[in-house]
């Protein structure tokens, strides 16, 4: 089903619902979904809503500027506007773990992700056949303390070239720069393991076991410049003993990193998240 | 802070949201939430609005009529409309057991519970001591094969007397008859000690220890005439293992029953429920 | 690291655990996993302990006479013993939906479970390029009302030519006759898509949807000759609500399967589990 | 039923268990439970073994000395012997939020908690009513900045007089010092209410608040004198929304914590806590 989906982020409400459910009524739309929130704190709206294309009686070109003249205008508002085609473009970054690959492309084939993925890069060449055989590029690029920037380069070139949307690190484990990131802001999804803010940086399963912890977790969350500070789209837990040894705190975390990064790749493709300063509103 | 609240269960959605979000618009409504749901099943639309009355233009009086005047009229639409004043008042039927009934008495202490609680019924004077020194009536009420009838006479007067809005049956033990469930539609909670449907009718813990499951639950219900059948409104899960006896399993069991039931009694209070065939809708 | 697993189900205790373990420390067996348990209800005592061969006294051939004529004999009685090599040989049997199959051959690929796949039968020829992919045979023996007997026949032969230990129905969603079951008691593992007991049979998600549960599940059990009704290994749930519809309930369950269907496996690859009456001890 | 249990925690396991449960054999001992684990890294054996004395053939006077010459001595091991009566008495330590408070009350009315309550201190006045009404002795010791060594002379006083054998801190909101927690090593326990090590110090919920988790928890663990450090006991999350304001938190985390809080005690009650370093083996 042929979709348009709004999102609007501003600072008052007054109004705005009426206005936009009296837009969409007016010109036939069939409302699927409508979600509203309203932060006290900050002074701030947001709202989501999805109808189909098809009976609406305004045709998908027009749609932004007839809202922005009928409704958007008159509150000195901004929007934004998607439509679920056509799919958005993910690009997935890899490292040698396959658990998140196999993942996703499991889901992908069978048809839970809407979106296509033209591309995945990698610093090791281990997936390669994995990747390939479902029909996908696998692109690896080396990366080491010397050569940072180059490699950099010839990721964004591969981004460009593929009109990739948006990424997602599936334990890629390396650091991306500033630039790349400033590049696609809220746009790229990494898989932390950890429950955050617990075991920030490298070896969180390692950290979690010193400390003796009886529940281990894994966040996904948007990339921002401070490490694995982002605003979080999803978390979740699984419980430990104290037998459990690191490596099968690993494998118990696995599956839950699986079923987090999920989550949120499906809630980035719906449009559901929205972020406000350093955290996320998330219409499920 | 005075609210109040909408609630509309109609065939049809179109223009519906446009015309109360304008409607609250145009008094002033400063909205606190707005929930919808569609059933495309059964075709069905759900919405609940609540909002501030103090800011309001209409008086608490008059804004059925207007509502009926301005919007639902022109619909040929039912509504509900509520206020969370004066609190509603439910009355509490209990037995031996007293984990239910110390839950709800302390949350309500606490403030957590918007209601007052003239009342507890009970068939044993087991629990007498701690209902008063809360301050609350205690009617001891014995019930048995040959007078059930005469028992639940005495009830109906009780809470006819106390003005009572809804009945909690915090493991109450008792099977009422149809008359008193049918003074009562969707008004009466009651909590069964298992993941219905699994384990209908009595002693569920033992049924749940026979079978070997490995995850034990609590269901909160509207009570309707068949047994364990009603629509469900909130339910909750504790693993066990093996070597859990079947007394272990009530204890574990008992932990869950509290806050299924106290989260039950949180969504009805708010008018969060609405009841459609034998299911719920939940907008929490 | 080889490994010995001795299983005792015995309906005393008295003195067994200090002859096992008399009889380990003898032998220098390097103690790794001890688990005792008590059933007082059947009076049945059980216990599990797994051991490193390599520093045993006692060769791997002459362990069983040994533990007999030292241990065992005294008491009368009866214990088995396992090794973690050769590799159990496990079949597959699918149907069209590949989700639990992908997870196994996933963690299988990872290297999370010590067994050998020689193995995969399924009644569609759906799923043979993936199964293939993983250098598995793949053997498409349809099934239908007609040829039943027959269809049988042949898939006890493939076992047999390929050394069947025991089999896992990854929503296999046809039901197997006796003989088969006999062939392999609390040898065949089945994925049911419901928190047993609770819908019982053919689409439980839909039931799921009909009866508004708040909660949906999956239960791994041994398959006995009564429907769903065999001893259940492991269950999870996942919370849904009332917006999800019966696909949502269906691509939220799949993850709940594939979870519990590969605790299972981990469970009975490692002499985890222990069958008695229609329950199982799980020494995890 | 009158129990004894046992206690090692020693740096090699060659033989123990033999020797520990012949032992028990030799002298008649039903074993209850049994409880091994081995800490592979830090070279550690742990074991708890629980059996009962009416049966037992040597006095409860006899056992320590008996089981030192039999078995410890020759193995050169330190051992802790406990017997489930009299009952452990605990002080239960309170600011003005009832919700624990109340909870451990309603538990130990309710005969799940094995211990005695001689006493209840608090830094308020609030909860005098509430404590006494269960025939429980409330001590109200105001605590400031100027007379912290004075209020906690006052205290140890009062756990000396009524022979305390553990500490609750049940939301105390006070740090005790290191001379009061040197008394009572691993026999204080504190509720922290965040998912340790996320959120350490004050006002957790703010700090949960702010940075956006999707779940919160809650974590009892031994006071030791680093702030929110000490050995883990048990914890326990709960899912929250962007929705949900900070008194949401606070309510939503109040439920958790007590659910952490009590198993906790229990635990401990039950000699099932292990302490290692900074970790806990729990054997439960």
């Amino acid at each position: 089903m042929k979709k348009a989906i709004l999102i609007i982020q501003y600072k008052d409400q007054k109004g705005i619902v009426a206005a936009v459910s009296q837009f969409l009524f007016r010109y036939e739309g069939n409302i699927l979904e409508v979600d509203q929130h309203v932060d006290e704190e900050l002074g701030m709206f947001f709202m989501r809503a999805a109808w189909e294309l098809e009976s609406f009686s305004i045709s998908k070109e027009s749609i932004k500027q007839k809202f922005e003249e009928e409704v958007a205008g008159k509150f000195g508002m901004d929007f934004r506007l998607h439509f679920n085609f056509p799919k958005p473009r993910m690009a997935l970054f890899v490292s040698k773990l396959s658990h998140c690959l196999f993942d996703i492309l499991g889901r992908h084939h069978a048809g839970q992700l809407e979106m296509d993925i033209p591309l995945v890069v990698s610093n090791h060449p281990d997936l390669r056949l994995v990747v390939e055989s479902f029909g996908i590029k696998y692109e690896h690029i080396p990366v080491n303390n010397s050569n940072k920037e180059e490699a950099e380069a010839k990721q964004l070139e591969l981004l460009e070239e593929n009109q990739v949307d948006f990424i997602v690190l599936a334990r890629y484990m390396q650091i991306l720069s500033g630039k790349l990131i400033e590049r696609f802001p809220n746009r790229i999804i990494n898989i932390h393991h950890s429950f955050l803010p617990a075991f920030i940086g490298a070896k969180p399963y390692h950290a979690a076991y010193e400390r003796g912890v009886k529940i281990i977790g894994a966040t996904a969350h948007y990339v921002t410049e401070e490490l694995d500070a982002g605003p979080i789209i999803e978390q979740e837990v699984a419980r430990v003993r104290h037998h459990n040894t690191i490596s099968e705190l690993v494998q118990i975390g696995q599956d839950v990193e699986k079923v987090v990064l999920s989550k949120a790749i499906k809630y980035h493709l719906e449009r559901k998240v929205l972020v406000v300063k350093n955290k996320t509103v998330i219409f499920y």
